[in-house]
């Protein structure tokens, strides 16, 4: 095989303590996906490029094509990896729709590819967990507020730091700049977005070359700037004067869900007026999370509601979606913060080989305390108990079991012939235990015998 | 969006119940893992196509490359995905041979894509579960009954059937050969591999025009005959009087997999000399499994022992692994025999609504019960109740929760306004469950009720 290896940029990869991480991260999401409701499926990676390509302006840069090196791919279907998990569910929920029992509440964790220019947070592979409610022809407004409560039930199961879920809705936005005179709706919302970026002054330009007037102008960074915790956000957008019935809609829609956000998950959502996502089909709630330590770093959690996922001419699909950006996330914890496993490996226990011709009973206690969930490893060589222990260190492992010597076991000894000095423990007749942390080593009966639950499996901390 | 949608061949993908079915394999599978001791990693889906392209005479044609659409590649290494998890392991191990601890077992779940023609339990896009252990310039034997002895525990808490994992090891062919003067070892070892394809008569003529004489094409084809299900294939071998150092190697090693196998997973091996699998890396141990009552469907789960995986010029690291293939499994199992599960959605409860008003008190008990592990769903409407059952009933939901009034909730209500007629039970003033499969309804509290083990989380079964 080729022996020169190189890192491909935008394609991460952990190793295996960090692995462990990733997987409690993703386990949990999972976990409470389920408790909510949410059925998983999964997707094939790649959908027609016709399906990708027509999902936005600059989507087409993002795609990777997909074809058969040797291939003659001239009958067959262009193909590209998809660049998010939304529009393969679209494509899925068409396909299977009349096998689908609406309203269909689905989670999907995958990994989606995008081609662009990786830099911090931001990667060519990655994983996401979306959750998503669509049901035919109408969808009741109360999931917007469920999909945020259960993103914070996720949240408050891992060790994300404070975040804070900013929430906003279009039609505040949209009721908002037409009250005030202003008809490019989408084409205002994109100005106002890059806030972040060019910050008051830089969106008075653009707002301004746009044709806005100064008054306009200066309504639309007023109604941007507000951010509240809790329902005052109605007073002061009231407070600038305008009226317009979409503006009012909005208004109740979003006080409905911070109020509900704040009996179930006190804390957790903001109103924020200048949320807008870029995406245009998003036509009322709109999600984005930020890690209160590193609001720079981007969104961690992002959605929205919006009017039609698919439609096949005679159902339009109306849904609410946010998704984690896994990834991303764990760029930071685990990539920047160094959250990692407490050992390498799932096991907890090493079982001592005393000499080969005893490795069968070895395999026996294996055995024994796998039945009952207890990972465990025999050791690979018949070493002496001193190397064991040290195989078992190097790898976290906190439990060295030496077997007893069996009567009824031809293989059996009674001294281990390779142990010196203080691995001598090992010479009784029974089972022994030793918790190489702190050097206690006692009897123990392999049908019985469990660590303690905080040892079973590896656990996950940053870095003191 | 395009509302056209066509399936593309090769590319499997379940309803959710189907996909509970496969998340149970897939769970399982990653649960004997951890307990056997593997660490899981994850690899990128891209490698470089000459990392690739360089594993075989045939891999060329099954390579998907990947490029960006749109995008200069010009300075970019070429890339495509992985036809199988071995060749991003092998990469991996190189490039982080310095972080990892060897020697490595690592078990990794994933998809991976060939371009071959689909058919039957062969797809473009599919999962395997695979367990490697590779070590640093030397790898004891004893892992090769090891990876077996796994794959049995695996199989032993799934529903696949009964099934046979046959092993052979290369020494035995090849030592056997060369005892009877045939050099080219390979060459018949292919030739003797279409025994399934071609038969006896076949292989006779393939073998006569490879240079074989007829005596040594009766020797090969009485030592592929040769199929035990315990150590007797060493008496059956040397009754064919052929003497070998490499043959008398393998049947020793052969007899002690077998041995240890029947120890500890009785009936599950067989000695059967004609495996030979395909690829030229397995150096001893070859394994593959079949299942009883469709032997022609191909092997389940195959691998062996390479003296190889990857060399860096200073080191090399032999291995043994083993590869669960479970898409085409599931191909069988689901796709043709109709495994599924018991209900579509995680959720157990589906708490109704009262009334639009009262959905919040709805969300406290759908909180108190998740808080507890429980899966649940609040209903998405406040309908009458025999509409709201029907929607459980429409999911296999078991279980639909009646929330009480609450004396200090202003949402309480004393008598559902649009019950009618044996709906009307849930007029109790405290919280009441009914089971819809028996229509038994009782009161609970939401803070202790549990609802049976068995009800807990979908199960999975064939249709009766």
């Amino acid at each position: 095989m080729a022996s020169k290896v190189t890192p491909i940029s935008g394609f991460q990869e952990w190793l295996p303590a960090q692995r462990i991480a990733e997987q409690h991260f993703l386990d949990t999401i999972r976990e409470v996906f389920e408790l909510h409701g949410f059925a998983s499926i999964n997707t094939r990676a790649v959908e027609p490029v016709d399906r990708l390509s027509n999902q936005g302006e600059d989507a087409d840069k993002e795609i990777y094509g997909v074809s058969r090196l040797a291939g003659d791919d001239s009958s067959e279907a262009s193909l590209g990896l998809h660049f998010d998990l939304t529009v393969p569910f679209a494509r899925y929920t068409l396909e299977h729709s009349g096998k689908l029992t609406f309203p269909f509440r689905r989670y999907q964790i995958q990994q989606a590819w995008r081609g662009e220019r990786p830099q911090r947070g931001r990667y060519r592979e990655f994983t996401q967990a979306d959750i998503d409610i669509v049901d035919a022809n109408e969808l009741p407004s109360h999931y917007e507020a469920e999909l945020l409560l259960v993103i914070a039930d996720v949240f408050s199961r891992l060790p994300v730091g404070d975040y804070r879920i900013h929430v906003n809705n279009r039609k505040i936005c949209q009721g908002f700049y037409q009250g005030i005179g202003i008809e490019d709706v989408i084409g205002t919302l994109r100005i106002v977005d890059k806030l972040d970026k060019v910050g008051d002054d830089g969106v008075t330009k653009l707002l301004l070359a746009a044709g806005c007037t100064r008054p306009q102008v200066d309504q639309c960074l007023a109604l941007a700037q507000i951010c509240t915790a809790d329902s005052t956000f109605v007073d002061q957008v009231q407070a600038l004067g305008v009226h317009n019935d979409t503006l009012e809609e909005g208004l109740a829609h979003l006080k409905s869900i911070i109020d509900t956000a704040n009996e179930h998950a006190p804390g957790v959502a903001v109103a924020d007026l200048r949320i807008a996502r870029g995406l245009d089909y998003y036509t009322g709630t709109v999600y984005e999370t930020m890690l209160e330590r590193e609001p720079s770093y981007g969104s961690i959690c992002s959605g929205g509601r919006y009017d039609a996922l698919a439609s096949d001419g005679k159902r339009t699909y109306p849904g609410v979606g946010i998704s984690i950006g896994v990834s991303r996330l764990l760029g930071l914890l685990i990539g920047e913060e160094g959250l990692s496993a407490s050992r390498e490996t799932p096991s907890v226990v090493l079982v001592a080989v005393n000499h080969e011709d005893s490795r069968p009973e070895s395999m026996r206690v294996a055995a024994a305390l796998r039945a009952r969930g207890i990972p465990t490893l025999v050791s690979p060589k018949a070493a002496k108990f001193g190397k064991q222990i040290q195989f078992a260190d190097r790898r976290g492992i906190p439990y060295v079991w030496f077997p007893g010597s069996e009567a009824d076991s031809p293989a059996a000894i009674h001294a281990p012939s390779t142990g010196t000095g203080d691995e001598l423990d090992a010479t009784g007749t029974g089972d022994q235990v030793k918790d190489i942390r702190s050097g206690d080593q006692v009897s123990a009966d392999r049908d019985t015998w469990t660590p303690p639950t905080a040892d079973l499996h590896p656990t996950i901390a940053f870095p003191e």
